[in-house]
């Protein structure tokens, strides 16, 4: 039996990934959330109390498999490509899959400054605060630019949609929470990037990861950079 | 054929991963090294018009395979382990690899603070710097205690050693740089974390990178917070 570990829906861009590619690939699994409780979560707090219990390096998410804990979204998604091989979360052909491990990786390390300045908020519209980091950080900019290629030419040129790798993958999960900050701050890109979000928010896991996350209603001062309160 | 796009030996921490890596599997490569030639690379210097060309990212290490390009260390390390099985480069034990992948990936993500604060410079010895670190970066500490705890349980409870797996596999690549750091700024950790560093400077793959990266003499001031000069 399966158990993923998770924090705040509409706040926790990793425990997304995982969340909606079990979704997706049908994979049947216990979620266990673990309510976000500080910024800086020291070991006295609920949150890292409950989480290394199961994941030494105190982080969501966390996939338990019968007493095996994995941690980490890379890991995770490995370990289900492997578990439910006739599920294809990675793509099939080789050149694909080595591409597909390519931008998750680069993801998982990167896009930094789009990550600090725009975190995930799934309900709360903030154009003006997009604006802004559009306005005063370059890194932001060059961030969506990369995106933008990389999308495009996926999309375009290597496997023309609907997903980036033609059917859904790991990969689409994986951006999936980079979907909800483009729309969150209304940063400025291309109709290919457009329809591609509005695809991937169509997904019956990325939906249902949605809906949750608006029926939340959990404000978080520490997460919100931009708000007061809530709407 | 495969052919890997490294940085400085010195100094380039991503680059050492699957270098190490596919030295320990015997797996023949021919190896294309792009020298850094700026702090922040714009698109205008040698190193990023060359690495362009192969990662769209702009980033070593990249592995190229028969025109097929492969970016980040853990997709290459993926896409190794696929293409020779027969090498074992992840552990067999289904467990034992989750716990390898979780260790890759929580490395590929995070340490940061040990990252910013002791950047792989494999011929200088930096004690006094590393008493620095250590003395005013509690993130540094906690890192390093990250390491020691997560080390020492894979080898003292988990496979007994000598590597963290028991035989070599990627997660002694993905942490060998791990092991220049602690060396160079001569941070403290117990001993069974000297030994295990002992040990993983002793790899024939981790030994022949260090002789090249000695051989390099090529002292790059935006790479050096510590140093005005070499020797
Ligand atoms: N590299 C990790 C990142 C996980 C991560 O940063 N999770 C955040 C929530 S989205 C967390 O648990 N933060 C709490 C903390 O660091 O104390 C992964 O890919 O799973
Ligand atoms: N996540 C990447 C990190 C690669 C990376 O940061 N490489 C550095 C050299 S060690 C680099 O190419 N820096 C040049 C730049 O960013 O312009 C990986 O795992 O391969």
């Amino acid at each position: 039996m399966l158990t993923l570990y998770i924090g705040n829906k509409n706040y926790s861009s990793w425990s997304m990934r995982p969340w909606v590619l079990m979704k997706q690939a049908d994979i049947p699994f216990t979620e266990e959330k673990v309510r976000f409780d500080a910024f800086d979560a020291g070991p006295e707090t609920n949150f890292k109390r409950t989480v290394l219990k199961v994941n030494p390096a105190g982080r969501v998410p966390v996939l338990v498999d019968d007493g095996l804990c994995i941690w980490d979204t890379l890991a995770i998604a490995e370990y289900l490509a492997e578990k439910f091989p006739e599920g294809h979360l990675w793509p099939r052909d080789v050149q694909a899959r080595a591409r597909a491990r390519s931008v998750c990786a680069e993801m998982h390390s990167g896009f930094t400054a789009l990550r600090t300045h725009c975190p995930m908020n799934i309900e709360a519209s903030l154009p003006q605060a997009g604006a802004l980091a559009w306005r005063d950080h370059p890194a932001v900019r060059a961030d969506v630019q990369r995106l933008v290629a990389m999308w495009s030419e996926l999309l375009q040129q290597q496997h023309k949609g609907p997903m980036l790798f033609g059917e859904f993958s790991i990969a689409d999960a994986f951006f999936a929470p980079v979907c909800m900050r483009l729309r969150t701050y209304q940063l400025p890109v291309p109709g290919v990037v457009t329809d591609y979000i509005r695809r991937v928010c169509a997904l019956p896991g990325v939906k249902a990861w949605v809906d949750d996350a608006l029926a939340e209603q959990d404000f978080l001062d520490f997460e919100e950079p931009y708000r007061t309160g809530r709407g």
